[in-house]
């Protein structure tokens, strides 16, 4: 036996030095969802949302597993558990409720389940025909160390079963199988007895964890509230909200609000309202220099009179703001507010902390510059400064000063040109006293930035949207945002147009042309946003051919707005936004799916919530030109109106035009569609089946 | 300015009290690849692979960013350091050789590269007209800082230039562009010529890493030898290698190498050579007990004569084995050994180790179970006893014998049903010191358990190519094979046949039936296997009609086989293994494409290897009973013939089939195929585009 006893003590690796249960550990946990980068980051989800959790579970030979999600709110000491069930393909799920806002921690757990095991072999070999005397005293000893582990309730309990294992019965009155064609033993008998759930129910109360596997990484789910998934926003100048040409005021703003409300908006978005520099100051269509009297960019910020925690005094006073945010509240709407972490020249940052700005070698301090560009008229704040540390403090007590006042929305600009640890850090340091916090990322950028911004722990995002036009490139995008792993942490929210952005679509397309952006903005996501008035009032006329730059950009000038002219959208626009409060299916962004059409100017998409109880097809003419018709070829399962048990061959249902008012019965999975861009450019449809009762004849009374 | 001042001290979270720069590190890297499991296992490569890594690495702002990977061979202390080249969209890639066995550990690092910067920005200023002076003086202190990091010899090239950026001169014999607009200033010459490579490169070798990002896990790639991806293994039962009906040996073996070695192998497979235990031992067609003389199953293992460390008497001793892998390493083959780590009751292991062992209440060993099946035969281990620590050495010590008696490959049976950390330890033990052995995974079990066993270690692995049949079965399971992640680590082994299955597709497919199996195997992937001599002579009767054993089965007793029968397929799996052996092409399994058609019977696949040089085009005729016919729509660019510079529009290639022998020459991407099952159901064409010269025609001499 020479060969038998040959070892290489000498060669063992360290692993062998663990703990005595380490390598008895025979259970595998792999591919839990959600994750972002391997739990670097949280998934991010809704208050009050079903946090849906899959793992795969498994272990080696045919042993039975038990699997369990842990999780907590960040807030608690305690770990609860949930059993995961299983889907089949070693894949696991459990749930459980966002019930508050801020993270969850969870992190599924798996063993070798001994007496699940036993009690399936046990059903086969008595569906065998199998004596099991040996098997009783199995279970038996299994159910005594459950028993040791029980509390004092389940104990007894367990222990009457053990000694029944123990000593089977041939007591008539067990409930066995009357059909078995086996000779029924006491044994058998027993162990029939000993399949109930009943028994089961008892050992499960008391697991034996000691070889169980934890997943190895702590995952977390961002909680954030209702209005992260579902806002409709409104941009405005306040300057610009007077009715004459003089500088506006926060108290004109609040005349304003009922004609906001009135189009459906529930956040109201003002760029900067800080002082604005003076010196380098540019003048109206971004001309280099200021006259007198020009007001100069919102962007611009910091003067004598204060800088990112001081209100600009044309607009107001600090109480004045207050009182505005009270009355947008009344409103049922909330105020985002504009933070760019820049400053003017003559921002009193700049003469208090000369250190967080990186100086010339001629003493001057570095403007902001993309070479060969220069903007002479801000200074770039610079993180790689000695003094981060107080820059950062400083600049995240911009914000809790704001959230001081009652603001709760943050649109940050430019965010892609700060560091993307300054972010994170100042957003957790934010949600972590006050999670309610939704911060809007515009970082119009390169798409993995853009990405890592939304990781980090933006809310919700600026997109590509106002760039793609045709069909494919609107149904790629939106289906790009929409998949794993995007759609776990980037929340688009959809901008036609901005004081920056003027698409070139907009420039050319006319009146329909804002319908149908309008229209796509507002039903493709769940979050958009316009800038206003210049969006109802159709502003199409670009600083110069080829520019996307508005003509007498209102962010250099101060302008006048017509709002009651006659051709204002603001009638559709209203009829849209109550379109989307009215159907659930509008206010998520992930259900959306597409639809095949005939024609590459229609596209067609639907949105359905997850009960099904509300469904909305949308049909777009993306043509602001011409009238185009076609036909579309429905996925009738999206629309909740496929056969299915009680419909086995009809598949006839009701589109009723939410914009247009009209109803049709349509009939299978191709319809025709006719869209008039100088009528209405846009279906949308609320679907649901038939009702085919007698009661929806006209005969019927 | 009481708001300017205003500040939280009392919520600083924790993270504030980072290093100093942590907060200034700008860079960050995300999705690097190859990765498994976010870095938990290694990327399998083989020895002389280029090992390409890539890498999204980006940054805040418009600073440009230096990306370079470091990797080290396991066994060495020092990382090397290769630059990242990007590719766009901010991925980056760089590649290193696969020069040795074992493990590579590699990291891609990032940093924001100010003298970069400074360098594009500096050229875009020039470009655009503007001075420079400035600029000139930010770029002396960005190299003098490069000249204080630098060596003894770059130092005084650095100085140099940073006399001539703080100096600017009007030398004449400078070399500046001649067609610029903007008048030639000293300044302007000056840099101009700090555009120069020589600048950056110089300034490149003393690069400042203070604030470089290191990616947050350290990936590693797995480099086995070429074996590990090119095999072709025969099975055989040495029992039955002598001629007549005695008890085959190892001599009888060595007697078969030519025979084996003619038709193309390199690997020779052998069961469990180990003394067959007497106790329950199974007679012919497994029935449940022996009669005397009866061989009975190799996988019994363990009698009196010893356990996994010995050699059954009847094959021949430890030395004749000894022989017998010195006489197939003379014939450039290789020995893989079959390790089934259970024991029938007589094994020493059982009297010696009883707790290793389960013992069931009645005092007997628990045997193998899968109820209601009982395997009274085997006794599996139980690996969760508390000696699991001396029992994970001694099995380890098994593979180490057998290495020491000279064999490198294993074919591990039923791995799944032994815990996936001991064979994780046991693997990384082995190889630790012979990285050169080879792992072969025999798991049939659910897909995620097999993947871990690959994971894990397993070199390769069987797969369920055995019950794949139809057109899109074989292409949808080898396209899940050859696509990230699974191949990353997971190497398929195709068997179209093992003494445990004979497929119905075998049962039933005749000749030709077994013809198209092999051909599939063999070109489908670069490692396959059969089991001989019942493969090649057709041996097509199962058990029992819907069994998928054997008749007669070679794991219950010796058989006879007639190795000159006139119908044996020996020559034409030999002319299939020549194919493989000639054409590189064949020797890899992910570059396998599909090719459409327009017949469920006919499927077609290629594989080119990366320089293009080698492709192959496979057409099989799934159907074993009747011609089948169609059209096949080639994608033209797999096969390496479609339009380019130098051929753009005639799509004219030619087309030998290796097999049969026949050329043709093709135009465009579709093509007529016939192939006739009771002729030759396969054509294996080696592709290559018509070279179009004069000496091509025939009347050219």
């Amino acid at each position: 036996m020479r060969d038998e006893s040959r070892k290489e003590q000498a060669t063992i690796p360290k692993e062998r030095s663990r703990s005595p249960e380490e390598g008895r550990k025979r259970a595998k946990i792999e591919g839990v969802e959600p994750q972002i980068d391997g739990g670097t980051f949280p998934a991010k989800r809704i208050l009050g949302d079903e946090i849906i959790v899959e793992a795969d579970a498994f272990c080696d030979g045919h042993d039975a597993l038990t699997c369990i999600l842990r999780y907590r709110h960040e807030s608690e000491q305690n770990w609860r558990s949930t059993d995961m069930e299983p889907l089949g393909n070693d894949r696991w799920r459990a749930s459980f409720e966002a019930a508050r806002l801020g993270h969850y921690l969870f992190k599924p757990v798996a063993w070798v389940d001994h007496f699940k095991t036993w009690r399936l072999d046990l059903h086969k070999r008595l569906e065998a025909g199998q004596e099991v005397t040996q098997e009783l005293l199995i279970g038996a000893d299994l159910v005594e160390a459950a028993a040791d582990r029980a509390d004092a309730k389940t104990r007894p309990l367990l222990q009457e079963w053990v000694t029944m294992l123990r000593h089977p019965t041939d007591d008539p009155d067990l409930p066995v199988p009357s059909a078995t064609e086996t000779p029924m033993t006491p044994s058998r008998a027993t162990a029939y007895h000993a399949l109930s759930s009943e028994l089961a129910e008892l050992v499960a109360l008391c697991p034996d964890r000691t070889l169980a596997t934890e997943y190895g990484t702590e995952l977390s789910v961002q909680v954030d509230r209702e209005k992260a998934r579902f806002s409709t926003w409104y941009e405005l100048f306040p300057r610009s909200a007077a009715e004459t040409g003089r500088h506006g005021t926060f108290e004109d703003v609040e005349r304003l609000l009922p004609y906001i409300k009135d189009m459906g908006f529930d956040v109201l978005y003002l760029p900067p309202i800080h002082p604005i520099g003076r010196m380098k100051r540019k003048g109206p269509n971004n001309v280099p220099t200021a006259e007198d009297g020009d007001p100069g960019s919102p962007w611009g910020i910091g003067a004598k009179e204060g800088g990112h925690k001081a209100v600009h005094p044309e607009l107001g006073t600090l109480d004045d703001f207050r009182r505005l945010l009270r009355k947008v509240e009344e409103e049922d709407m909330e105020i985002a507010l504009d933070i760019a972490l820049q400053c003017a020249p003559d921002h009193p940052y700049v003469r208090d902390h000369p250190e967080w700005f990186r100086k010339r070698p001629d003493g001057s301090i570095q403007y902001a510059e993309n070479p060969p560009k220069k903007y002479q008229d801000i200074y770039p704040f610079d993180f790689e400064t000695d003094a981060w540390r107080e820059l950062w403090d400083e600049l995240a007590s911009i914000f809790l000063f704001w959230i001081e006042q009652g603001v709760r929305i943050f649109r940050v600009d430019n965010p892609h040109t700060k560091p993307f640890d300054f972010w994170q850090w100042m957003i957790a340091r934010v949600r972590a006293e006050h999670p309610d916090v939704i911060f809007l990322s515009e970082a119009f950028t390169r798409p993995k930035v853009m990405y890592r911004l939304a990781k980090l722990g933006f809310s919700q995002s600026y997109t590509y949207f106002t760039w793609r036009n045709s069909k494919d490139e609107l149904r790629d995008y939106v289906e790009t945002l929409t998949t794993e792993p995007v759609r776990d942490f980037f929340r688009p929210n959809f901008w036609p147009n901005t004081p920056d952005i003027l698409p070139e679509y907009l420039q050319t397309g006319g009146r329909p042309g804002f319908m149908v952006r309008l229209a796509l903005a507002a039903t493709l996501t769940s979050n958009y946003g316009i800038y206003g008035p210049a969006f109802e009032l159709q502003a199409a006329m670009p600083a110069r051919p080829g520019s996307e730059e508005y003509l007498h950009s209102e962010k250099y000038e101060i302008r006048e707005w017509d709002l009651d002219r006659a051709d204002s959208l603001r009638g559709f626009i209203g009829r849209v936004n109550r379109i989307r409060r009215e159907n659930p299916a509008l206010q998520e962004t992930h259900n959306v799916r597409f639809h095949d059409t005939d024609n590459d100017e229609i596209l067609a998409y639907s949105k359905a919530t997850r009960d099904g109880s509300n469904v909305v097809l949308v049909v777009v003419n993306l043509d602001p030109h011409h009238r185009q018709s076609g036909w579309v070829d429905l996925d009738l399962d999206a629309l909740g109106v496929g056969p299915d048990d009680t419909h086995a061959d009809h598949e006839e249902y009701v589109v009723h035009d939410e914009l247009g008012g009209e109803r049709f019965l349509w009939h299978g999975s191709r319809s025709y569609v006719e869209l008039r861009p100088d009528q209405m450019p846009v279906h949308i449809f609320r679907v649901s089946r038939r009702a085919r009762s007698e009661a929806d004849f006209e005969y019927y009374m």
